[in-house]
């Protein structure tokens, strides 16, 4: 694709001299011929950006980039996530039910829809427009896929899961599994509380590689539109996480947890059943969540406090022992024996 | 299902006025016609409770339920978990095996079982009375599954896995892989130690999905009876785990260790290799176990101690910089400069 | 085998009477007919030593054994390992690709490659010589499989993945999916970063079940030749993984970090993103790695620091409380209100 048609696209001016012929973008290090490279002052390395070999550039306004043809854009990184996104879109597989596929006859596929081989969609699943179910999907009974969503490998939805428009769901992913529910009997044993509610997914949600998210007791467990959850992730039943939320690798939300609008949470970070965390707040990573975050702010910690709090304790922490030491020698001069 | 019925099935007594048609267990907030709802003091809302539109009630003895049909329980949640349990079964599949499963001849499958699509079993595998296999799931040379056992789609187990009756293994759980050990030969190279033992899984186990289970390098790495197991979880080779142990989401047990019976392991918990963790001991979420833990209690931190010093520790070292600054000062009184 | 042939095979001098059957390696503590056991003194149990039944032994030189047929080894664990490697091959199924299994007309099949049933073959894969893959694996296009390498069931390798020879991936792991990376929008939303780049695991790698690789964004991220990695664990896009490292259960690594040769990463370990880890470096178990570890040795804590500093704060905490009491009482020596 020409620079310029690209800057068409989207909406971006250009600069410097001719309009090259433009496959895809690369980072400045290894940018070549037919390369589309980007650069932030303070964000990427000016060596690598003045050293750059790439056919092209994108370069905040004011940047100096010598006679290289350039689009201009006031987040290069943005704009070159979306120039990747035209010049290297996702394939598309072709529409139609692989003939291997197990169909059940109340189930209902978009004629433009892909499902692909060794997929099971069960009494009453719905697959929506454009809808892509890689090889070994499973669709539980009355479960439905938006337009545009792409299930990659066997990834499997119980009953009862509806996700929505434009999503993405990672290989090997479970959404809809029974929740973790057990009341001790008469002799203290654990007796299985039924998991009959669902899962709803709303759209624009991406979810990665063996994430699992459990079917609600009752109602549904929800998770919020545009929201990004990372690969190894746990959302329990009952949770309801909010809109726009950055769920990093190996985080778990235990059940009934309720998760504001744009909450950050880190890798491996854990948050317990039955708490509130306010829209905003920040969660570090390896983080374990006891109470309720309530107020905006960065938190940390194997019992979450605010994150300057921790550093400083761990920082202390590495002098603990000395500090140990200067109260012993504070006790002698106070009763020398 | 009528509310005199439920009570016979359940062994319970029945107060208030008529005897309505109920279809489910709903909560208290939003239970309407044909609901059942639950309540305890203390452990529900009493708002919720006043306001419950449910067509009947679960409450323990003693407790005002107006003119509400109910059932009259020393547990309401037990009393409602069987309840569900009765009016909302897991619907069984017809028996029978899928003809797109693969099944070695001598393979052993009961007729009353379900081999569902894209099943394969290998040579001596043994599938139960009423056991359902759903789609996609393997089962490894002589492995063996007992009665009434359902596996969830894509579930995986390796060869010499013998899971008991009436479990449930959720989707994408692996079961028999390979346990994690390797000798440095002469070069300091890692060499494989093959690991030729098995997996056995006792009756009335319920594994979440995603949850590895590895095969024992010689003998067999064992699941207790009746023990709960979340997704994520992870049990390494030759470990013994009890009966009855309760082991929350994204938590693991390294190689050998011996768990007790009735042990909780909180969430993201992880407990190092060749330890014993006593019967009864409760471990809190994010816990690290680097040593056997003897006496019944509650543990946590991330070297777990007994959690009341643990919360202490935490707690004191919210204002550990602030102690530093006091220890400076009794020093500088000491000698000031 | 007899003992004798085990003996040539491996290099192994033989002393004792006789010369028995050897069926497989066993532990001293159940070793019977037919059995081969080992010992070390200090690494294994004497009184189980003493009482062993097996027909023959692997000792070190100098150690005493009675009369017992043995195998003499400078290291008795790893001649076991080999020994068994010898007895006990994992049975190979026979070559070919079986008739369920969806195979594009572009990809490549070696004819001693055995392809499961229901596996998927997408454009120009390639499948190497004597390489195994079980039930229900999906390789994406022009996705390469070395020599004598074995996949699992149900694993699933998305578009440009290459592992060398003579690996082994465990079931349900997934190579490739997306790597966890957006940028805010104008409005503040996510727009995810394409992820176009692939995942390169070199010869002799061993990956267990579960295990997340992400695909980089623009190049690859690439698992060293030896490396081993347990179930559970993640692999950030455009990690680096050096060579012979080990990266014990549920650990991960987030993104764009460089990990040395040799490092040992203890289990449900994170580090975090853009590091660098040197060579030889020991992470313990739970330990959150925040900043990179130029220099070799052991370390420990929710934010790394060396083991011995870490485990003296964690014993000084079990006392913090009383430290501060301390404190209060000096300082109401200086000033008796």
């Amino acid at each position: 694709m020409r620079l310029s048609e690209l800057g068409a696209l989207l909406g971006l001016p250009m600069s410097g001299g001719g309009d090259p012929d433009i496959r895809q973008v690369a980072p400045l290090a290894t940018a070549g011929e037919g390369d589309l490279a980007f650069y932030s002052p303070g964000r990427g390395d000016p060596v690598a950006m003045a050293r750059c070999a790439a056919s092209a550039l994108i370069l905040p306004p004011g940047v100096e980039g010598g006679t290289t043809p350039r689009l201009i854009a006031d987040n290069p990184l943005l704009a070159a996530a979306r120039a990747q996104t035209r010049l290297c879109p996702e394939p598309r597989p072709t529409a139609g039910i692989h003939p291997s596929a197990v169909v059940h006859p109340s189930a209902s596929v978009d004629p433009t829809a892909t499902v692909g081989p060794f997929v099971c969609l069960d009494a009453q699943a719905v697959v929506g427009p454009r809808a892509v179910l890689r090889a070994g999907v499973r669709v539980g009974e009355g479960s439905r896929i938006g337009a545009d969503t792409v299930l990659f490998d066997n990834v499997v939805l119980y009953q009862g899961v509806v996700v929505g428009e434009r999503c993405r769901v990672h290989a090997g992913s479970v959404l809809g599994a029974d929740g973790f529910g057990y009341v001790p009997d008469e002799k203290g044993n654990l007796f299985k509380i039924p998991q009959t509610g669902g899962v709803t997914v709303e759209d624009d949600v991406e979810i990665g590689a063996l994430v699992t998210i459990d079917r609600a007791t009752f109602t549904t467990t929800r998770i919020g539109a545009g929201t990004k959850i990372d690969d190894h992730c746990h959302v329990g039943h009952n949770v309801d996480l909010g809109r726009h939320v950055i769920m990093a690798g190996m985080s778990g939300v235990a059940g009934s947890t309720k998760i504001g609008d744009r909450v950050m949470i880190g890798g491996m970070s854990a948050i317990s059943d039955n708490l509130e965390v306010a829209s905003g707040v920040m969660i570090a990573g390896m983080t374990g969540v006891h109470k309720s975050l309530t107020e905006k702010g960065i938190y940390e910690g194997p019992r979450a406090m605010p994150r300057r709090e921790f550093v400083a304790f761990m920082k202390a922490g590495e002098n603990l022992a000395k500090l140990k030491k200067r109260v012993d020698a504070l006790e002698h001069l106070q009763s020398p024996s």
